[in-house]
């Protein structure tokens, strides 16, 4: 453990990765790791998915909210719904990690400790070959990560057909639930992002709160949604109308989604679920954890809620949506 | 091409990506390129090698001295020379990009085809798979690089030998020259970076200007390398004294390098060279491009210049060189 005087700037880069690489977890996929100019992955497959995500300290998170494992977790978290949503097994990550000189040397641990802790829970095997540390004022988090189809097909977008079952895994706008809170009552009296007006909000709000802050994606169910003969498989992190509404493009259908089944309004325009929505043949059982929530029809493509067209755009986009604040 | 006043904060993040991705390079190895959730890339040895690179705003380059397609040529070179040290043929990358709002389109678009030409020119076949876009003040790079290793060992730092050749592949000391030109002489009146003035050190000083701004490391050499017996390799991009040094440690062994053959003072200790720098069994011939520059001994591991210690850190250390300041 670092002592609390020490930051990247006063240790340097080599000691601070001597603390991290310890922490960081391994990979069984990993045939060299971190350490010499490259890692090597086993890719049993003959092929390996790849996916890279970043979150950016203003856009995608504030530290008065996040604190640093909370970030490594949802870094690895986001990285790891996109490999399971192409139905393949979590093999590897490896981080770009770029910090202020200022930032204390245990800060980066406990990152490192919630990248281990994400991966252990949520994709146990899969862990951290390599990565690059550098320094400036703003705070991101490039994640780039691999996963193993096992021989099977990747689950693209583009699969839907006429007659099969939407479905989704995972909950539904319980993290735009939890980001409306902080943003409404996770603040001083400016409506500053405040870390003791954020805690205040737990424990009645924990589960909104970790659905936003250290999302559990059902990583698993992309793997079981492959077998199960899902025909199209995504993430839901743009909010589930815009996702669906891309499914639906990439596939040449009409979505039709069931208000009831879904649920709640925020439940079909909220952000960051990191759910997996899926198509299946009529003719198959839903896989554990999938809820029917829909239909694919012919038609214009497009997504349709209650078999009337649904244009709203719903989700977070940064470019529209980021106001310039750190916090 | 896009209208000179469409930014990535007007056009969104969904039409920039339409017009980059075609100007993006293909990848040979690519089995679904951008668009899904993930790419599918084929790894046909089984194995994959992965290393990633960040570029940042002020530490890494100054947007005075580095244009839009520069840029993108070395995020790609430096990738590309990590793999190529791991005796690997690089197959594809994914970039990770954090742009201000105010971005131009057109100087992404530069970004996309200094990628392109970069791939196409240092490893022909090599594209990108993949990428994330994200808004932000601070302008960052981040390059994740792929290699396939044709059923070869990878060629690690630690397998230097007593009696071995070190050797290297590439220009030293020139990037360093380079960056040395435009801190003295490409700097307007107050000593800040200078397009105009940058501009003008060419054509005298392109070799030095190129090296440091759109560097050509001798990618092919690393596969070369490898199939000529190379015993350990890295890429030299912290000064040649510094990378050295670390070969030698994690060979447990000492690099006595010959200063004679080296060449100046800021061949040894300059940085960025992307040179390759290997050791060879002393009984075959060096591969073409590698010249001797010193030979491997036991003892007390560490670097040594014509059979004295050699101490001196050299290369460029942003978390102790950087002196905040962007350009």
């Amino acid at each position: 453990m670092a002592a609390a005087d020490e930051t990247l700037g006063s240790l340097g880069e080599g000691a601070i990765l001597r603390g991290i690489f310890p922490r960081l977890p391994d990979a069984a996929s990993a045939l060299l790791g971190p350490g010499d100019d490259a890692a090597v992955v086993a890719a049993p497959d003959g092929r390996f998915v790849v996916t890279t995500d970043t979150l950016v300290h203003g856009p995608d998170f504030r530290l008065a909210w996040s604190g640093a494992h909370q970030l490594g977790w949802k870094a690895a978290a986001s990285n790891l719904a996109d490999v399971a949503a192409m139905g393949a097994r979590p093999t590897a990550l490896v981080v770009a990690l770029v910090a202020p000189a200022s930032t204390p040397a245990a800060w980066l641990e406990a990152l490192a400790d919630g990248l281990r802790d994400g991966c252990a829970t949520l994709a146990p095997g899969c862990g951290v070959v390599g990565g690059d540390l550098s320094v400036s004022d703003q705070l991101t988090i490039a994640v780039t990560a691999f996963g193993d189809l096992d021989g099977r097909d990747p689950v693209l977008r583009s699969g839907a057909r006429s007659g099969d079952v939407v479905a989704i895994c995972g909950e539904l706008g319980l993290a735009a639930r939890g980001l409306a809170l902080l943003f409404a009552r996770g603040v001083d009296a400016d409506g500053h992002p405040d870390a003791r007006a954020a805690a205040g909000l737990r424990p009645e709000f924990d589960r909104e709160l970790d659905a936003q802050l250290a999302p559990q994606p059902p990583i698993a169910s992309g793997v079981a949604a492959a077998r199960g003969g899902a025909t199209a498989m995504m993430d839901v992190s743009d909010g589930l109308a815009l996702d669906a509404r891309r499914l639906a493009e990439a596939s040449g259908a009409v979505l039709d989604l069931d208000s009831a089944a879904v649920g709640s309004p925020l439940a079909l325009t909220g952000g960051e679920d990191h759910a997996l929505l899926a198509t299946f043949p009529p003719d198959v059982p839903l896989p554990s954890g999938f809820r029917p929530i829909g239909r694919v029809h012919d038609g214009s493509p497009g997504l349709r809620v209650d078999g009337r067209p649904f244009d709203a755009r719903g989700g977070w986009d940064p470019y529209a949506d980021w106001d310039g604040g750190v916090g």
